[in-house]
């Protein structure tokens, strides 16, 4: 029973489910649907896709992660940057508005489903450390200036398209002579009311009275009120007839349970960036889940929450729906306004079913500019310069894996850009390994102490070099150690021992293994002796499954000054 | 002039020249010549090219390797790992026997020199830690099982090709109907011969009396007597005439100088086989040279070995060769024959220039299946499963990066297996750093040492967790740290203090900084507060660089024993 709840959260929290946490998952349930509703709408949009598919993307999806997912209060759903990376991986196949382009995002989602739970399954989800903060976050702040960018084409009231920040300033150029005026007005003003909602509503409201949870509540109502204002306003001021674009019709139902086609050919092409809509997703909403746990003590399990995610996207996948994950802002107004249990996200799927049926009539008038600003707005904050200028401080090495993160995005799309920086993180790591400190070292008099002879004044024997190796041994610095050792004797023609201290080496693999062993031999063919000293237990205890210990000329001294013991007092 | 000689190694031996030295370097240049004439059209063979490539390809490219190369023993030349390569990698692109076959083999040896040297130039040697030792024997013994049983062909006297294990069985398998029996009588007669040179003739000459070193060079000359000795057996049986498949005609002179045609498309397919193939050469090289140099206490400098090596293949690439590299067996025979400098290497290229312009009218009867014959010996010595079975008792980690070697390598082609090698092995050594070793610890009574809660009896306080990590913190092990401590945190309702012991820590990099910053919000929501411990001298440093040590709810202690005496002796 137990074992099952692990992997079916659920059973866990739903026996003891009480009327009161029912209420407050209701309260919270309906906030997120109010805020949740204008969000579908614009990040469908983004993706390329119907306007409804982002409310079908808002129903399932939220029942599956609710059944398998560790969060009590992460809010899932359609989000900015994988609509974004949805548009980039189906543009390229499908014109928008076919049908091939809507089941090119049904394949995405239950591919990217199948790999998360496959990676849960398989405890994979050490996958997504490959994705370092710096990369992330250059990743991110990349991501919301290509999105701004796209969405200002809505927002002027021109045609116009690209991948690329080149690519989108050139259409934008081109047409910038067809601006329509009043889309333009239209737009500017929501851009502005939301600016002035997001920058200033919860101050003010707060000043008049209003307390400020309440107050945080009506500024997350800013989207809807937009919504709900430009919906009036396009029959009122005739906005249709003038050239302003409308959402137009939406579907009214419920989707009908569909599997995705499976078209092998389209298969291995949305492989790679289904993989990256799932590692970029899977960091976003885990982190985003961690934080709001630890605020209540809460634990979330990352291999159970890559199978919620999963079931999610394929949740998403037979419901007509696109690649889903843990949105940020949503999740921090469904803990505030206080869920309790991922009861609250059923209940959000039951208000936007609720919409979906019969609210979705209503937003045939909606102009696409007012989604448009919606979205520049919500983006704006995934913008983090501060994050940029403390990682440049930090460490140079660190943000050049940003810089590439971001230029490669802006200018080569979403997938180069993570690819680049997650290859360059790597490269970069190795390369900061492979050169790993290591310090000669020398008796501090008086003491049975061994440090740097080039930090202190050390006593130390022409014929014994003594070597303290500050990192693990493994393939990547195996080589380094041998043009080391092998540098250091030959500026030595008295020496006649070799002390290597390892008190800093955690682990030895094999190709280390294999290098000590050439370190040996090629030291005894030039008359000198190799010992080990301070060899850690678990290091030594591999060692001896291995020829070293016996074909090793010296000896493993249990520490450094019991190696100069032996082998010869220090010549002062 | 002495920076300049770092760059040009020869300005700095050959000011030194004396006569004693000139006459060591003649001797071991007249045994290597010999041994390399026939290594050289074998190997050529190997790459599907004429023979006479092979020869080309061991002219130039030592006097470039001399002048440029820092090994004073390295022999450079065509070899067989490189030579399979080099075939797996044109074999798609063009017929052998073609003008444009020999054409992208130049053009291959071109890339592959300039990558080496772009390598050299920016320091970008460490790129080729990526090969791990169980990666590079694993594949390099696949190699040598693909080269032998793709030899095979020749033994037998049939047609049939393939570069992966099954396509050669297969094609084995169809033509074995048409074995030509004198070929395969000259085939095996000449296999068992060389088999007992290789094994038993040392052994057999010096129990008659001659000495150790003499009985070597007189094994290492088996191949030149077997190419003799077919090469008379030819006319004496009328071999030709049975169908005994030739060398044939070998074009007299030396090659004239010329540049590979560069043809764009063709150096996008080849950049990738380039690149492999410069990275398996270096490795290879450098480590023979290294071995060597060793025994002498001499030094390499790998940075200028992959100048060197770039030389050689550039020079291999304009004088109509393929690419090059340092061989095992025959700059062990250079060594052992007394060569002193690369001006050892600078006569056998003379005396392979010789034998080009007056031996190859000699070779035009030399049987192909001699050739085969003296590869199959050669590369069976590649074949090496003692490492295999070390390597699986020491390590299973790195045992399946081996394997995965060698089955990629058999089943899937050259460029596949090493690339499935690398990717398995930097995969999984970040999943083993991305889980480092992390203890509660205790204080040990009566001591000021703190140790593991489960492997010894310590004292701990209910209120203060000490956690002590065992490796350095960067993005792949970043996030594990703050599930880590969320799952401690969890179990414990009345902690109040988090100690993070970080004597085994030897950098933080932007992303275990951002999950630092994270966890210390995390427990300051929860109402913990965080410290560190023993933080080494350049972590700190750079941690003053951020914002991190102002945000820290706690406190920076010296040692372990100074944070518990401040917050509070352990309640035993």
């Amino acid at each position: 029973m137990n074992r099952l709840a692990n992997y079916l959260p659920i059973l866990d929290w739903g026996r003891r489910y009480s009327r009161a946490t029912l209420t407050n998952d209701m309260v919270a349930a309906v906030i997120v649907t109010i805020m949740l509703i204008p969000q579908s709408l614009a990040y469908a949009m983004l993706a390329g896709l119907p306007a409804e598919i982002g409310l079908y993307a808002s129903i399932l999806p939220l029942v599956a992660y609710a059944a398998f997912g560790t969060s009590r209060t992460l809010a899932v759903g359609p989000v900015a940057v994988v609509s974004l990376m949805t548009a980039s991986a189906i543009g390229e196949i499908a014109a928008q508005g076919t049908p091939a382009y809507l089941a090119a995002a049904m394949l995405l989602a239950f591919l990217s489903g199948a790999m998360l739970i496959a990676m849960g399954a398989f405890r994979l989800g050490f996958v997504a450390n490959f994705l370092s903060h710096p990369v992330i976050s250059g990743f991110i702040t990349a991501s919301g200036l290509l999105i701004a960018a796209g969405q200002l084409k809505y927002v002027l009231g021109i045609e116009a398209g690209g991948h690329t920040l080149p690519q989108i300033v050139r259409g934008l150029a081109a047409s910038i002579g067809s601006v329509n005026l009043p889309t333009l007005g239209l737009g500017a003003s929501v851009l502005a009311f939301l600016y002035f909602v997001r920058m200033r509503l919860k101050r003010v409201l707060v000043a008049l009275g209003l307390s400020a949870r309440l107050a945080d509540i009506a500024t997350k109502a800013g989207p809807v009120a937009a919504v709900a204002a430009t919906i009036l306003a396009v029959p009122a001021f005739n906005l249709d007839a003038r050239g302003v674009v409308l959402v137009g019709a939406i579907p009214q139902g419920l989707p009908v349970p569909t599997l995705p086609a499976f078209d092998l050919a389209l298969i291995r092409i949305l492989a790679v960036p289904a993989l990256l809509i799932s590692l970029i997703g899977f960091v976003e909403s885990v982190s985003v889940a961690q934080t709001l746990a630890a605020k209540r003590r809460q634990r979330i399990v990352p291999d159970q929450e890559l199978i919620g995610l999963g079931a999610a996207n394929i949740a998403s996948a037979v419901s007509s729906g696109y690649p889903v994950t843990g949105g940020f802002a949503r999740s921090v107004v469904n803990f505030d306004a206080g869920a309790e249990t991922p009861a609250a996200g059923i209940y959000t799927a039951i208000g936007i079913a609720l919409a979906t049926l019969f609210l979705t009539p209503l937003l045939a008038n909606l102009p696409q500019a007012t989604l448009a600003a919606t979205i520049i707005v919500a983006v704006l904050s995934l913008v983090n310069i501060a994050v940029i200028r403390r990682v440049w401080t930090y460490s140079k090495v660190d943000f050049s894996a940003m810089a590439a993160t971001i230029l490669g995005t802006l200018f080569f799309g979403v997938e180069t850009g993570v690819v680049m920086g997650v290859v360059l993180s790597l490269l970069l790591h190795l390369h900061r390994t492979s050169r790993p400190h290591m310090a000669v070292v020398g008796q501090m008099p008086g003491t049975e102490h061994f440090r740097n002879v080039d930090r202190h004044q050390v006593e130390t024997s022409p014929h014994i070099l003594s070597v303290r190796v500050d990192e693990s041994l493994y393939f990547a610095n195996a080589r380094y150690l041998e043009d080391r050792i092998a540098a250091l004797i030959a500026e030595r023609p008295e020496l006649k021992h070799v002390v290597l201290m390892c008190s800093a080496v955690n682990m030895i693999d094999a190709s280390a293994l294999e290098s000590l062993d050439e370190i040996n031999h090629r030291l005894k063919d030039a008359g000198i002796t190799l010992h080990l000293s301070e060899v850690k237990g678990p290091v030594m205890d591999r060692l001896k499954r291995s020829h070293f210990l016996e074909d090793l000329t010296g000896e493993v001294f249990l520490s450094q000054y019991g190696a100069m013991c032996r082998l010869g007092p220090p010549a002062t």
